[in-house]
């Protein structure tokens, strides 16, 4: 946790996922022959049990994605070694490594809003270790959030309109650097980011819109969605990028609607869909499952 | 049936429905006081049996649907002299009526092109009773599917494109009108019907889109599904309108897909979405529980 | 709100539904002829204009099932006046009648055990004002969730188990009385309730059990389910009756999972199926759009 | 095609899949180190391009899984000769191993009853290539059937439960050896094969049960759902053991109902479901993506 305050009792976590230290690897290249055998026998010579392998070929791009997870016990490099060491393999097939070492507790922002639905879903699952992460701050545009924020131990920052967008996003770069923050989690924020701020974290910012995108772009989809007479609707999680509402699909699911259902019945069935596919799309992200190439995502689930 | 054929025994309908006749009145009128009780005192005091009620009200543009079914038998007024002596209501309440009696066995058409699944569902469901209407023809502009409709005993028309598309609207008008039928189910036929052509059947005619409508309209629309990267596919059945991909939707479903779904897998998956929400719409319009208002449908299911 | 306390700001409903006052007739009868009828006419004389009517005919026990919603405002009777008054029409009909009057917030009571996850979840929905209704107090056979209770500003009452059933259950009759509580929620509560308990309360005790009943009664239904090496897991939420997990369902929901989930993981899934479908029987009930007959129910959703 | 009928054209494939031809290792062991390693390596050394890998380790039991699908392009061994090189391997983790190479295809009896949904979806399926397998015959305990297997050009056998349940099975032991099929599928056979016939074929025989197993065993499902009043159906496949509905389930899914669903539409909504839910077994089972451990299933999806 990130904080000294004492955890309020409800969420203390009951189970503690059993210690195995494991590392994962994530490894994007062009497909060829052999780099399943020469990825395996890398890790088999330095002593590395395999605990977890997925892979993925695109078969119309001819690329290879592979995410395997191994036990750090026996395995003979330290952690700065590793990804030297792997160069004889990585050079050789041209490949764009990543390496998620267990000490690497992720540390997480969420910027949110007026709407509480999403932030605290986030914060439950947190404070009951269901994340495995730390939240560093939740910022927003109002002061809604303080004291629940506060209740659950976590910073919370004022960042009002009135700064003006330009300071509003400096203070926000400042407080993801200085707490160390590789995540930021858009968690119904109502801002659209600048091209700037979104180019400065390349995969680092998980929105949650609230349609089946790419149906309903922009704003209020549950109106277009009423309007259109649609009989599912849905939410979509997914990495921002500089063109809105328009970066590479995490996560999405769906929820039947009829003729009886108002604008505002959509809004409320909406909420609990946000919430759980914004927190999936998070899970899956700090658990080194989601690889991204030309626009679209390789989900290991 | 439509035809003499002695009917293979794999479709012998083992369950037919217990034969209480009934009667359906579809209401659409401007919401006020005292509908309810205006309908269902007119049905009882001419002796009718209320078996089922549905109703809606739009609260929003202040419209008001209703769906009564009840039974014939005690009823006191012949089929014909219902709606005259429901204007006493209708007038009342400036209501568009329409009235079902269960002698009108609905006559339907169904339109295909080279793909088998929809229009052999819809056959398959018709032979085993499921559907509550007869199969008129079927007319495709391919000659693929003759052999079928001849083991299935419904009558087959080929209407080659070569005719050019007024000639081929011509003689599919002069079939439709030939033979009765009161719905075209466009079961994947791929041809852009006339604006002329469609007006001429308002809510006359329910096609089926491969995808999630308003998500993908137009062409290839798994193709688009999978550039864009999403993780959910469906299928819309709708009304056909002037506006290509824009009618009012009857009905909607989903399938998740993930990274591992070529456009191929799209394309097999989404077909059993098709057939399964097209016999659907197909179901709901023929059991008289769409009603169609402002764009968008009142579904009683 | 049940407290005095100042609302936390995360909490304000920004929503108020538009208040247009409504009362709904929960009606329960054999089915025969001229019910629809006869409801419609009583309301309308009285000035009631009727904004909605579901009813449900049980072909099968002969029964007749009915929820009608209507306005207050040109209603000439006092809401003390109406059941005498109906009883012109529920004489006739030999009907089972409830009237709910919008003045009648109804309060209930949440037990919960250690888990917090359904307890949080409707806590948090009280608290947006989704849930119509006021939460009188949480109790619980543990300390943990007092100071969760405190934060949301709900009392919070600990029953520990030390106390003994006898004692344990009627300190809870106690609080259930003095507080006005007509819906006990059991969000998780692990201990199992006497037949006197639960028979003093019919129909007003909500349970969420963690399978898709009558799958995997009893305890720890995810093992018996990851043992089974089921594809889909579930979540029920039901009337709790004196036969453990046997009473009339009110909602259900699913999620797919597969050989990749160990029993933790099937736990995890589990908790937010649980939290859903609880929360959505607590509304239909709310609503009172849930009737009881021969063991089901008829949820008029 | 098992036949030399002439195919209608409404079933010619449209999409032949490319060729690549690939072959199949399906593995199971003691989990350990190295395994992964070992066996890229034997397929590696070969000139084998792994196309696809898929593995499970089973924490719980220690047990290790793997699917490894790769080309036989360039691959160095002949294909009787792949297990006994392999044995290095296999013998080294105490592996059971299976091959199925591109050259197999797979030859599936259908046995069915009266209802004619399962099987028909079935024939469709095969006859636009979307089934791997040449369907050797069906064999029924009643003859409606006969008239669709002509036209679907596939053998049929009508053994009729006057032989006896001896007779009867002697005579589908000689069809089924006769024909070289692997694989039987019990597309709602209403008859219970003997022990003797179950034992004979082990993860040999498919029976789709209409049921969300292990809720509603035996006889009248839906029946069964129906009193109990659930809000959600199911069916299951899975494969035949000696004890009744009780094998490791292969694939389930599932339908919303509520009360105005009959027992009737039960069935009707469960017929969908089933014939989904037995094509998706087949199709899974064909493609070597399911393994059996422990009375429970690894499906790599």
């Amino acid at each position: 946790m990130s904080t000294g305050d004492p955890l309020p009792s409800t969420f203390v976590p009951r189970h503690v996922p059993p210690g195995r230290r494991t590392a994962v690897l994530l490894l994007t290249c062009p497909d060829t022959r052999g780099i399943v055998a020469a990825v395996a026998e890398f890790l088999a010579r330095h002593g590395a049990n395999i605990v977890e392998v997925d892979q993925h070929t695109d078969h119309h791009d001819g690329m290879f994605f592979q995410r395997v997870e191994f036990e750090l016990d026996g395995f003979d490099l330290a952690p700065d070694e590793v990804l030297p060491a792997f160069r004889e393999v990585s050079d050789r097939f041209d490949m764009e490594c990543e390496l998620r070492l267990p000490e690497q507790v992720a540390r997480i922002a969420v910027l949110a809003s007026k709407q509480p639905h999403c932030l605290l879903d986030l914060l439950a699952r947190w404070r009951t270790g269901e994340l495995h992460a730390d939240i560093a701050f939740v910022a927003s545009n109002h002061t809604d959030h303080a004291e629940a924020c506060a209740f659950f131990g976590v910073p919370f920052h004022h960042l009002p309109n009135e700064l003006g967008k330009p300071a509003q996003e400096a203070r926000l770069v400042e407080l993801v650097e200085e707490s160390g923050v590789e995540l930021v989690v858009l968690a119904r924020y109502m801002q659209v980011l600048s091209e700037d701020f979104v180019a400065r974290y390349p995969h680092g910012i998980i929105n949650i819109h609230h349609s089946l995108l790419p149906a309903f772009v922009g704003a209020k989809p549950y109106h277009q969605a009423y309007e259109r007479g649609v009989k599912v609707i849905g939410a979509t999680a997914h990495y921002a990028t500089a063109e809105l509402d328009q970066g590479p699909i995490i996560a999405q699911d769906v929820a039947r609607v009829t003729h009886r259902d108002s604008v505002e019945d959509l809004v409320a069935r909406g909420r609990d869909l946000e919430a759980l596919v914004l927190a999936r799309a998070v899970r899956l992200h700090l658990a080194a499952k989601v690889l991204v190439y030309g626009g679209r995502t390789v989900v290991f689930g």
